[in-house]
């Protein structure tokens, strides 16, 4: 399996996206990752396992409380990956704004 | 389920990845996109099923030879999610760089 599908497969959660959310503000333990989203502590390993599979989490194996961090390497992948499809994008909002334009132009005509 | 869930799991796959990377080439047909991968038809039905269920591909349904093209609004909208992420990769490769400075001053050092 690629290093990528497990990233975007870890992504495909909500609960993992706000532990992300949460982690980008500082470190936390498992406990403190568990109370603002009311789960119980065996789901949010679970959730755990998932994004330290993936690369996007760590959890420190030194510290008594073993905080985890986000590791955002696998992030930058992501807005690599994605980043090649902007021109498409960007194409397809110009053609929109080009055809409102021309609508408006209609409406103004007598 | 959020769409943005969809559109993660949709991308959790190489051949779907694959698929993206040649309809951002242009609109192709069920069998011109199994052509390359060496895939059956239905395999690469199933696949563009879970893209279109994401919303990142469409598929005519006017014209006689039903060609698929791609859609990358829900790719705006990971590049846009991903983007609130730059800065903590931004953060971490300075401070690689800020290391790194520093290991090669201390060789220097006599």
């Amino acid at each position: 399996m690629e290093q990528l599908d497990l990233v975007f497969s870890a992504l495909a959660d909500p609960t993992r996206r706000a532990i992300l959310a949460r982690l980008a503000d500082g470190e936390a333990t498992v406990n403190q990752l568990a109370e603002p989203f009311h789960l119980k502590l065996p789901t949010v390993s679970k959730h755990l396992k998932v994004l330290q599979r993936a690369g996007l989490v760590i959890q420190s194996r030194k510290a008594q409380w073993r905080p985890c961090r986000l590791e955002p390497a696998p992030l930058k992948d992501v807005a690599d990956w994605v980043e090649r499809y902007r021109r498409i994008w960007d194409e397809r909002l110009n053609q929109l704004d080009a055809y409102l334009t021309e609508l408006q132009e209609k409406e103004k005509m007598p």
